[in-house]
C-alpha cells in the first residue's frame, strides 16, 4: 500500500497541482477498504459520495484544508451524514446542520470523509473499534474510532473530543498526536454535550504539526501553525499525583523520554505538583458527574433503558453529589487555574504520562483517562506526542502540558519533543 | 378575569388538593384566549394537548413543581412542540428530544404550556410579541414572549436565556421579576448555542420568590428557596460605567429606590467601580461577536441569505475581531472576576438599573442590554426586581448583582428590596 501523506504535505502537493483531492480521497478510500474490516474505525462512510464531493473539491474548494480529507468523530453534528452518539438512542438520528467544528474545516475547503466511531455518548461503553496496531487491543477511547483511522493511515486528521482523557489516550494507545486545546479555543456547537465545563474540542493527526496546522486553520490562528522552530523548550518532568497509576511501562517511557532529551540538549527539571492539586483528580470526576446527570436529564427520562449500564452509573453517581461538594470541586478548580502560571515559573511545559501505559488488552474497556483528567479540569492546553513504544511493541506517548490559554508554547514545544524522541 | 396564582401559591394548592393541575391549567389558557391576540406571547400553543398533559399530571405527576405551567423561550429544544429558535431556518424544526432544563422541569412535575416567542436566535431582531401594558412598546429581548406572558398573567413561570441582557431587560420592561443564575448553574444542553462563554439560562416570574423557587427546584439547590427572611442586605449603589446610558426615568427610579431602601432602613451606600472595568463592556461585546460568528457557521454556510440583518453584521463584525483581541478581552474578565469580591467587600450586592428607562415605543427593535453586557460576561448572578414605574407608568425594574456564585444572597437580597419597594 502506498502510505497517504501527511496532511501539510497533502496540503502542499493539492496546492502546487500535483495532487488532486479526488487522489487524495481514493488512496483513504483504498487504504479503508483493506483495512476497515480488521480496524472498524468508522461509523459511516459512503465511498460514492465522497469521490463525488473530492471531485467537486477539485473543480470549486479552496482554502487551507482544499480537499484533506478529514474524520468526524460521531459525538459531533453533520449535516449530510447520520450522527448516532454512539448510543442506541441515537442510531436513527441525522441532525439539521453541521457542528461549528465540522463546518470550520469545509469553509476551509475540508473533505468530510465520514464518521468515526465512538464509545457510548463519549464514554466508557466501547464501539466496535479495534487498535490497527493489534487487534487485540484497545484503541482507546472514546475518540476511538478517529484515533485508530489516523493511526492506520485511512485518513490524515479528524476531530476529537474529552471530557476525562478522551483525546490523549486513544492518541497514545494509537501512537498518533492528539492535541486538546485549552478550554473553548474550538467552538462546541453541534457537539453532543457531557459536561459543559469540561468538553472540549480537539484534534488527532500523524504528527503533531499536522495537529497543530488543522487547529491553526479551524480557529484562525496563524500562530499555532508549528514550523521547524529550533527551540529547546524548558521542560518539567512531572509525575503528578497520579503517578502510582503508570506501569511500569508508562514509567519507563517517560525515563526513556527523558534520556533523549536530555541527550539532545534540552532543559529539563522535575516538578511536583502542589500538595493542595491532590484533589484536583477527584474534583475533576465530581464535576464530571454532577453535570453528566442534567445533562443525560432527558435521555434518562425518556428512555432509561437504553442507556449504557456504566453511564446509568455515573448519572447515579452525579445525582448523589451534593451541589455543595460540586461547588467545592469548580473552587478548586478555579484556585489551581490561577496558580498554574506560578507552577510552571519559567518552564514551557510540563512532560508527563499520556495514559497508564501501553492499549490495555481486551476490547471490553477503552482503558483509563487518569492522566488526562485534572488538565481537562483546569482547561490547560495538552498534547500526546508519539514517538516511543512499551516492553510489547505498542506505542506509548507523553504529555506535554502548558498552561490554559498557552496553546502556541505547548504545541512548539511538542514539536520540538517529537523530533527529539525521533532521534531527528 | 380571575388572576392566575403566583407559582409558591399554587404549589401548595396543589399539594393541599384544593386545586387541580387542570383547573390551573385552564386558568392560564383562559387568560391566553382572552389576551394573546395583543400580547402575541406565543410561537406554540397547543390547549387540548395542555388540558390532556394537566390531567395526566393530577393523576401522576409529583413532585414540588407539580402541574405549575411553565413556558418555555423557543430558542430552547422540546421533544413534543416545534422549536424555531426564532430563525426562518428552523421554521419546521422539531427537535428529537428535550433541553436539560426543560426535562429538569417535567422531573420535578412541571406541565410545559408551550413556546414562547423568541427574537431571531435570541439576538436583536423582534418577533411579534408586544408589551401587555403597552402594545406599542417593546417588551424587550431576547425573551420577549416569556416575560409578555408572565407579566399578563397567562403563565406563572418560564424559561428564559441571556447572553447580553436578554433575561434582566424584558423583565424590566414588563413588570416581572427576572433570574439569571451564575454563568453554568442550569444545565444549557438543548439551549440554541449563541455564544458558549455567556449564553446562560435564566427564569422569569411573578416575584422573585417564584423565579428562586422554580431555580432551586431546577438546580436541585434548597437554599436558593426564599422565604421572608428579615434580612436587611447591605446594598452598593452602583451607577456602572454605563451610567450616561441611563434615561432621566431609569435614574429617577434609581433614587427613589435608594430613597425606599434607606427610608426602610437599608444599610446603602455608593460604589463606584474600578477603572480597570472600564472596558469590560466592549470586552462583552468582543467576546459575544467572537464567538457568535463561529457559532453560526453552519447556517452562515448553508443559508446565508434567511438569517437577519442585524444577525449577519454581527457575524461579519466577530470574523473581523483579531484572536489577540478576544484573548485580551477574556482576560480582562478573568481578572474582573477574580477582583469581584474585592470590589463588594462587606456588601451583599450592587443596585444598579436594570435598563436604561421604559420600555421604548416601536416593535422594531428591543431596547439596549447596555446595563446587562458586563455583569453576564462575568458570569455573576443578577435579578430584575420590579415595583416601581416610570414618567409614562411602564414598568421599570433595579437590578441586584452579586458575586459570581452567590446567587442564595442576590436573591435573598432582591427578595428584600421587593419588599421594601413595595413598602412591605
Amino acid at each position: 500500500m502506498t502510505r497517504i501523506p501527511t496532511a501539510l504535505d497533502a496540503a502542499r502537493r493539492i496546492a502546487d497541482g500535483s495532487l488532486t483531492c479526488e487522489a487524495l480521497a481514493r488512496a483513504c478510500l483504498d487504504r479503508i477498504a483493506e483495512r476497515e474490516p480488521a480496524v472498524q474505525a468508522w461509523q459511516h462512510l459512503d465511498p460514492d459520495r465522497v469521490l463525488e464531493a473530492a471531485r467537486l473539491n477539485d473543480r470549486s474548494a479552496s482554502g487551507p484544508l482544499k480537499g484533506l480529507p478529514v474524520g468526524v468523530k460521531d459525538l459531533i453534528d453533520t449535516g449530510d451524514m447520520p450522527t448516532t452518539y454512539g448510543s442506541a438512542i441515537y442510531a436513527n438520528h441525522r441532525p439539521a446542520r453541521d457542528a461549528a467544528c465540522v463546518a470550520l474545516a469545509r469553509r476551509a475547503g475540508a473533505l468530510i470523509l465520514g464518521k468515526t466511531v465512538t464509545t457510548e455518548f463519549a464514554y466508557f461503553q466501547p464501539g466496535k473499534t479495534r487498535n490497527p496496531h493489534d487487534p487485540g487491543r484497545t484503541p482507546g477511547g472514546s475518540s476511538s474510532g478517529s484515533a485508530a483511522a489516523v493511526a492506520d493511515g485511512m485518513v490524515p486528521l479528524a476531530f476529537a473530543t474529552q471530557t476525562a482523557g478522551s483525546v490523549v489516550r486513544p492518541a497514545s494507545f494509537c501512537g498518533v498526536a492528539g492535541y486538546k486545546p485549552s478550554f473553548g479555543l474550538i467552538d462546541r456547537t453541534g457537539v453532543r454535550p457531557f459536561a459543559d465545563s469540561l468538553d472540549t474540542v480537539g484534534v488527532l493527526a500523524a504528527t503533531v504539526e499536522d495537529a497543530a496546522f488543522f487547529a491553526s486553520v479551524l480557529t484562525g490562528r496563524p500562530n499555532l501553525r508549528v514550523a521547524d522552530e529550533a527551540v529547546r523548550p524548558r521542560i518539567g518532568l512531572c509525575r503528578t499525583h497520579e503517578w502510582h497509576a503508570a506501569t511500569p511501562a508508562a514509567q519507563t517511557v517517560i525515563e526513556e523520554a527523558a534520556r533523549r532529551l536530555r541527550a539532545a540538549g534540552f532543559d529539563l527539571r522535575e516538578v511536583a505538583l502542589p500538595e493542595g492539586w491532590r484533589g484536583l483528580f477527584e474534583a475533576q470526576k465530581t464535576v464530571m458527574a454532577y453535570e453528566c446527570a442534567r445533562t443525560f436529564a432527558p435521555e434518562t427520562q425518556a428512555n432509561p433503558d437504553r442507556l449504557g449500564a456504566r453511564l446509568r452509573d455515573l448519572i447515579e453517581t452525579g445525582w448523589a453529589v451534593a451541589p455543595e461538594a460540586y461547588d467545592d470541586a469548580k473552587s478548586l478548580a478555579a484556585e489551581a487555574r490561577s496558580g498554574f502560571a506560578d507552577v510552571l515559573g519559567d518552564l514551557d511545559v510540563l512532560l508527563t504520562p499520556s495514559a497508564p501505559g501501553e492499549a490495555p488488552e481486551g476490547l471490553d474497556a477503552t482503558g483509563d483517562p487518569v492522566f488526562s483528567r485534572v488538565w481537562t479540569l483546569l482547561g490547560a492546553p495538552s498534547v500526546n506526542v508519539p514517538g516511543l513504544t512499551g516492553p510489547s511493541g505498542q506505542p506509548v506517548g507523553v504529555q506535554a502540558v502548558g498552561r490554559p490559554g498557552d496553546d502556541r508554547r505547548v504545541l512548539v514545544a511538542s514539536a520540538a519533543v517529537a523530533r527529539a524522541l525521533a532521534g531527528a
